[in-house]
């Protein structure tokens, strides 16, 4: 078994966590933005002293890539993305990005013999922090194969229109030609040039630190509903409307909401749902609100239990407080397993580096979720510190970073060993 | 027994309903903005055709005066507003100052006699919708009267600095000088002068509606408190964080309101409370909510009732659902009680005319409220069609308008025969 150098990763992690660092622990680190350029900088300059070739797409994803004894076969590619949210941490997506490029390193120092290509991979736009949506380049990228229903949000033209959440009028197109990143479309990642393509990423939950594993090997990116729930009330004024004349949106949304929270709960403890986006209007002090809306998403791998929660809320009461409820599907997704044989090699690789683990599915959406559509693909998690993610307290100790590269570079090898 | 005119109290009505027109049965007329401005001509214009001097003070506000057989007598004021807010209706406000200017024309045409001058004025920015805050230059002529606690939120220099919530930038202070209706700070409403100020309002409410009445004899403002209520909870991921480890405080803040409700319920069936306003973050559908802020505001006459309703907020349990919950006083306001002796004048008015009427409290601010710390004020109110205010929807049938109108004159005319 090889192993991937514990000094490197942490230099790799100080290194790429000065891009954009907010001077308090994290950073904010936009995509295409000076700070995210520098850490791409980063990337290629190392990247090609291990002796890669730099490619990049039209939306800027960039790929370097080490040949293999064959490279008449296809390519197998390790990707993440550099970007972050507004006030992120030091560890989402860019530890995919690092332990791609500490495979690579290694690879190439140790001289470990290859027959396919290797590619360390960043996809663009994760995040989707200033130009929205999140998993854009991904979604462009594997918009052929996806399924109707997730590739309508992605058109090639809707993106290149996005707005910058900052300022309201420039474009991710006007940040796409400015980056000096865009290239050929001809280098997109696709099926016939690339074999397989894999993912490391924070868990970004709290159930491996819980149960004190250093490795996830995930199976799945949950199945889920999200839906809008909708209240209307009646305006008022609060100073000059007695009670029992009021039609209390805000007030009949809680009870909807706490309504939600009691039957849901009965359902399976896996479940997880959350009512995370409140709008209320007027949302003024002194009028009683006319209208609540509040978002719904649950998660569960079984396609049961995910039909059991739509039956609920289908089920809501249309009138609460006098109010009128209705609940409207945002979205769907069916749960997506990752590659079986894949999913094997992560199994097998931390098994041999004698790492403690457990299976886990993957709750949050991933670049890889939509590369699956397209080529066989899988994911390993490493622990998150109190299960946090998108804050600037995310942690994972270097050494389970290291236990991640190595389960990455392992696995990696075994794929190469097939034809 | 005098009576206003009915047609001339629609054709006021009609005319200042195109300033500001919105092009579906309401208005936006802005303190100070161009349909403000032409609402303050069409005031002038008539007031001037009945013989009124016409004067502005340091904030804009404007007096129309008609003299009086002794002018050396402290003046009758009668005053509302004509500022909207955004999508407003064609009462709120202006009803006032329509009803104001009616007195002085019937006066005039009818030749009434009278000891006092007798003014029709317009209050600047009631409504504080485009620069705030609300009655902002009522608490500004009236500042050294108005107890500290409410004081404080209108010092001249901050209101002069107050920026248009629609451009973030451009200031009260600028618009006051762009106006042309800015004049002498000696012109100001005051206690010397002035002997009693009358406001006309739409109840904006359903009491009298509901109970068939004409009139409401306006008898105090009620007391309030207002709080808002705090729930810190832990932001995670929606998709890769169990259940059993969260901290919603969205969840929480359901609970808490409801909790509030229940207890609330219990009290005085007078009392008046609402949850209008709610901030949540980070308000994304996929992050449970770390923080939740929900407004309350709770109004009654009986200081008792207030007192108690104090006790519930202020036991509030400090943790629910895991996260923490606090209370904290936004601000409060005793109730304030209006003139008697106006009030009996009214009464007297409403008895004389016929009109069906009843006593009733304002649950609402009005530019009366902080003019009666400086003098003798009181208010009369005409029905709210189906208690709605600040909206398109605001209607009071031109019939209940006049008798407003009459209730007005009459009340002056009592009030004049007064040394």
């Amino acid at each position: 078994m090889y192993t991937c150098s514990k000094e490197r990763m942490q230099d790799k992690i100080s290194t790429m966590s000065k891009y954009g660092d907010a001077g308090h622990g994290g950073i904010t680190r936009y995509s295409l933005s000076e700070a995210a350029i520098q850490a791409r900088e980063e990337f290629i300059k190392r990247m090609k002293s291990c002796g890669a070739e730099i490619k990049t797409d039209d939306v800027a994803n960039v790929y370097a890539t080490i040949k293999g004894s064959d490279p008449s076969l296809p390519g197998i590619v390790m990707a993440s993305h550099v970007d972050s949210v507004k006030n992120g941490g030091n560890y989402d997506g860019i530890l995919g990005v690092i332990s791609a490029m500490e495979v690579i390193e290694t690879i190439t120092k140790e001289k470990i013999p290859h027959k396919h290509n290797i590619t360390a991979m960043i996809w663009t736009n994760e995040e989707g922090s200033l130009y929205p949506p999140a998993m854009m380049c991904s979604g462009i990228v594997c918009y052929d194969y996806l399924p109707e229903e997730i590739r309508k949000n992605f058109r090639y033209e809707d993106m290149m229109r996005s707005v910058s959440v900052l300022d309201g009028s420039s474009t991710f197109q006007e940040a796409l030609e400015k980056s000096g990143y865009k290239g050929e479309k001809s280098n997109r990642l696709n099926p016939k040039d690339y074999k397989a393509m894999f993912e490391l990423h924070i868990e970004q939950g709290p159930i491996l630190e819980a149960e004190g594993k250093d490795i996830g090997v995930v199976t799945c990116v949950l199945g889920m509903v999200n839906y809008r729930i909708k209240i209307t009330g009646q305006a008022d004024h609060a100073g000059t409307t007695p009670m029992k004349y009021r039609k209390d949106a805000l007030f009949a949304a809680a009870k909807v909401l706490i309504g939600l929270h009691e039957k849901l709960d009965r359902l399976d403890p896996d479940l997880v749902y959350t009512t995370g986006e409140i709008v209320c209007h007027p949302n003024v002090h002194t009028v009683i609100p006319d209208y609540v809306e509040f978002s719904l998403d649950a998660r569960h791998e079984d396609p049961k239990v995910i039909r059991q929660v739509v039956e609920i809320i289908e089920n809501i009461p249309s009138e609460v407080e006098k109010c009128s409820v209705s609940a409207q599907t945002a979205w769907t997704r069916d749960t997506v397993y990752y590659d079986k044989k894949l999913v094997d090699y992560v199994q097998e690789s931390v098994d041999e580096l004698g790492y403690s683990n457990r299976k886990i599915n993957s709750g949050a959406g991933h670049d890889a979720q939509f590369a699956s559509y397209m080529l066989p693909t899988t994911m390993i998690f490493v622990p998150s510190k109190d299960g946090h993610s998108h804050c600037e307290e995310e942690f994972t100790p270097v050494e389970q970073c290291t236990k991640g590269a190595s389960v990455l570079l392992n696995t990696v090898l075994k794929c190469d060993k097939e034809d």
